[in-house]
C-alpha cells in the first residue's frame, strides 16, 4: 500500500516576523496521526503571492494532501481565494449558502455586515466549498491530478471546526489507510524519563505492530499504543498490561482531562468542592469550571491574593499567618479547612506558594480538606511563571482527587 | 541594495507528530527584524537524512542564510551533524575546546560523563564552531557559494544562548540590511472587517514603504505598521494619523496585553482592584494574576458559582436575584458593589452570564463599582464555552479599564 503524505503550509506574514506562534500544524498533526497520515514537511510562508505559489508548487512533489492556512480574512493583505482561483484557473462565484450564512452569522450577533463580509460568499468554481459555522470564511477543497489542496482560515477555533467537520470525514472517505487502534491513559506526577524507565521490560514484550508513544505535558503524560494492522484484543491485552504497570499514577484509560475526571468522580458521589487559592490566582476555578455541569459540584472560589483577604474573608488566623508564614503547611492547611466553611462543601483545596523563586524560595503548599481531616502537601515549582501555575494546577487537582478517592 | 533573506528550518519528529510547539522560529524570528534580515519560509521536517538534505538544497534557492535548529543531541536519531559533514564534503576533527568544555560542563553539574557525550567535541573541519555555554552540543557555521549555513540544537536557551552570542554578531559584520520599522497598536472591542473599514481612506494614503498588517484574536485586534527603507519620522507620522483613527478602541500604542496595560494603570493611579466572577470561573482573576507584580492592586477574587454563595459570601440580597435574576442588571451591580466591600478595594469588576446558550439565553452581565457609583453592560456570547470565556475576560478587563480612566 503506497503510503500518503501531508505537507502544511501557514500563510501569515505574523508567523515569518515571529509575532505568532503557529499551534495550528501541530493541532492538524494530531489529527491526521491517528488516521495514518504522517505530516512530512511543514512550511510558513508570508503574504506574497509568489511565495506561496512556489511553495504549493513545491509541496505537490511532495504530499499527496496540502493543508494550507491563513490568508482567508476579509482584508486586503489576505490574498489566499483570489490566488488559489488563478492558480486553478477557475473563477469566483458567488455560494448562495454562504451567503444566506454569512448574513444570518451578522443579524445572530446584531452586528452590521459590511460589503467586505458579504465577499466572503464568493468562491471559487471548481472547489468544494467547506462551510464554516464557527465564522464566515468557507474552507476550500480543490481535487487536481490525484492532489487534494484545502485551504482554510487560520483562525485556531475555526480552522479546528473545518477540519473535524469536513476535512477528516473526507479524508477517511477517500484514503485507504493502515487500521490504526489506539488506547490512551493518562498519568500525572511523574515525568517522561522516570516512566519510560518504568517501563522497559514492558517495551520488550511488544510485537512489532504495536507502539507505545509518549506524549508529555507538564506533569502530565498521555501513553498512546497504537496498533497497526493488528487485531484489537490483542492491542486491548497490551494495553491492560500497561495500566497495571502504572496504576499508581494513572488518573485516566480514556482521553480525559483531569477536571472532568474529578467532575465525574463528585457527580458519582454526589459531593462537592470549593478552592482557596492563592499564587494560582484563579486559575484552578478556571479548570474546574472549564467542564460543563460544573455547578453540580462546584460551589465556588476564593482568589485571597493578599494576607489581608485571606484573613479577613476566609477567616485564617492571623497568628497562624504571621507565626508560620503565608506559605506553610499550617497555612493552608487551616485555608483549606476554613474553605470548606465559607463554601459550605464537602471538600476544599487550598493553595499558597510561590510561583516565581525569590528570596523566600519557590515553594508551593497545597492543602484539602474534608473540614474535619486535612492533608497538605509542598511541592517546587522549578519553571517560569506560566509553567509553574500549571504544575501547581495539574497537582493540585490529583491530590483533590486522591484525597475523594480515600475517603 | 539587494535583498538579504533567511530560512529556518527545524528539524525533529516531534514537530511533525503535533507533540511539540514551535516556539523556537517565533524567537529566531524577532531577533532577525531589527538587523532587517526577514525570515522568509520557515520549514519542519523529520529526523529523516532525504528529507533534510531536500529541504537544506531547496532553502538554498530561497535565501542567503539558513538557520538550521535540532537533531544535534547525543542520541541515536540525531543526524545532523555527521549530515552536514557529509553535505560539506568535510571529516570530523576533535576540537580540544570544545573538549574541555564538556568535560568540566559534567564535572561542574557533578554528573557522570559518557562516551557520548564526548562526541560532542567531534566538529566537521570546515566549520566555525559556535561555543554553546548554555549546554554541550556546540553550534555550526558553514560558508559555502557565498552562503551561511548556521546549525543549532533544539533545545530553546542552548539555541537562544547561540543566536544571541554568536549569530547576530556574525550577521550585523557581514550583512548590510534594509532598515525595517515596526509600529504596533492593539484594539479591544471591534472586530477586523469593521476596523479595516473605518480605515479604508487611511490605507488609501499610505506610501508603497509601509504596510498595514491586522492580526486578530477574540475581541481583539493588533495593528502593526512596517516601514521598509523609510525614515522613522515619517512611519511614526502615520502611525499617529493610525492612533488617532482609531483611538476610540485602542488600548496600547505598543504590545503589551490588556491584563498589563490595566495593572499599569492601577500602580499609576495608587487604586486597588476585586473580583466577583460567575460565569467566567476565575479566568478574569487569572489574567489578572499572570502579571508578575499584580498583588500591588490586586486584592483578591470570588468565585461565586453558585445562588447560594451570591448571597452568602457576597452578601447580594436574595430578593434581587428571586426578583430580577441571577442573570441581570440590577444583580451584577449589587455583586459589584459588594465585592468592594468584601475586599476592601477601590475597584469591582462583577460578572454573571450564560457561556453556552440556554433556555435563558447566552447574555452575559458585566458590572463595575467603586462602591458607590455603578455601572453595568449586557453582552452576547455567540461563540463556543471557551471563545465566550475569552470574549467576556477580554470585554469586562476593558469595561474596568475605561471605568478607571473616567474615574
Amino acid at each position: 500500500m503506497k503510503q500518503t503524505f501531508c505537507s502544511i503550509i501557514t500563510i501569515g506574514d505574523e508567523l515569518l516576523i515571529g509575532q505568532t506562534i503557529d499551534t495550528n500544524s501541530a493541532w492538524i498533526a494530531q489529527q491526521l496521526n491517528p488516521l495514518g497520515i504522517p505530516v512530512r514537511r511543514r512550511v510558513a510562508v508570508g503574504d506574497v503571492k509568489a511565495d506561496i505559489i512556489d511553495a504549493i508548487n513545491q509541496e505537490r512533489k511532495n504530499a499527496d494532501i496540502l493543508i494550507i492556512t491563513g490568508g482567508l480574512g476579509p482584508t486586503s493583505d489576505d490574498i489566499t481565494k483570489p490566488l488559489l482561483t488563478e492558480y486553478f484557473n477557475t473563477r469566483l462565484i458567488e455560494n448562495e449558502a454562504v451567503r444566506r450564512h454569512v448574513v444570518s452569522f451578522f443579524e445572530k450577533r446584531k452586528r452590521p455586515m459590511l460589503d467586505v463580509n458579504l465577499q466572503q460568499a464568493l468562491v471559487p468554481e471548481s472547489c468544494t466549498v467547506l462551510f464554516n459555522d464557527a465564522g464566515t470564511a468557507p474552507g476550500m477543497l480543490f481535487e487536481d491530478q490525484g492532489q487534494v489542496i484545502i485551504s482554510l482560515p487560520g483562525v485556531p477555533n475555526e480552522m479546528q471546526f473545518l477540519i473535524s467537520a469536513h476535512v477528516l470525514p473526507y479524508l477517511k472517505k477517500n484514503y485507504i489507510t493502515p487500521n490504526f487502534i489506539h488506547r490512551t491513559l493518562i498519568t500525572v506526577g511523574e515525568g517522561e524519563s522516570y516512566i519510560a524507565n518504568r517501563l522497559q521490560s514492558f517495551e520488550q514484550t511488544l510485537p512489532a505492530e504495536i507502539k507505545l508513544a509518549y506524549l508529555p505535558k507538564i506533569n502530565i503524560v498521555k501513553l498512546r499504543l497504537t496498533g497497526t494492522d493488528i487485531d484489537e484484543n490483542t492491542v486491548e491485552k497490551y494495553f491492560i498490561e500497561l495500566k497495571n504497570e502504572l496504576s499508581d499514577i494513572m488518573y485516566t484509560d480514556t482521553d480525559a482531562e483531569l477536571e472532568q475526571v474529578l467532575g465525574q468522580l463528585l457527580i458519582d458521589k454526589n459531593k462537592t468542592i470549593s478552592v482557596a487559592e492563592s499564587c494560582t490566582g484563579g486559575h484552578i476555578a478556571g479548570r474546574i469550571t472549564s467542564v460543563k455541569g460544573a455547578s453540580a459540584y462546584f460551589k465556588g472560589g476564593l482568589v485571597p491574593y493578599s494576607i489581608e483577604i485571606k484573613e479577613s474573608v476566609l477567616g485564617v488566623n492571623s497568628d497562624t499567618i504571621q507565626q508560620l508564614g503565608v506559605v506553610s503547611e499550617h497555612t493552608v492547611l487551616e485555608m483549606a479547612e476554613k474553605c470548606c466553611l465559607l463554601f459550605k462543601s464537602d471538600y476544599a483545596l487550598s493553595i499558597s506558594g510561590y510561583l516565581e523563586k525569590n528570596d523566600h524560595g519557590n515553594e508551593v503548599w497545597i492543602g484539602v480538606s474534608d473540614g474535619v481531616h486535612s492533608e497538605a502537601k509542598k511541592i517546587i515549582a522549578p519553571f517560569d511563571r506560566e509553567k509553574n501555575t500549571t504544575l501547581v494546577v495539574n497537582t493540585a487537582l490529583n491530590v483533590l482527587r486522591l484525597w475523594i478517592l480515600r475517603s
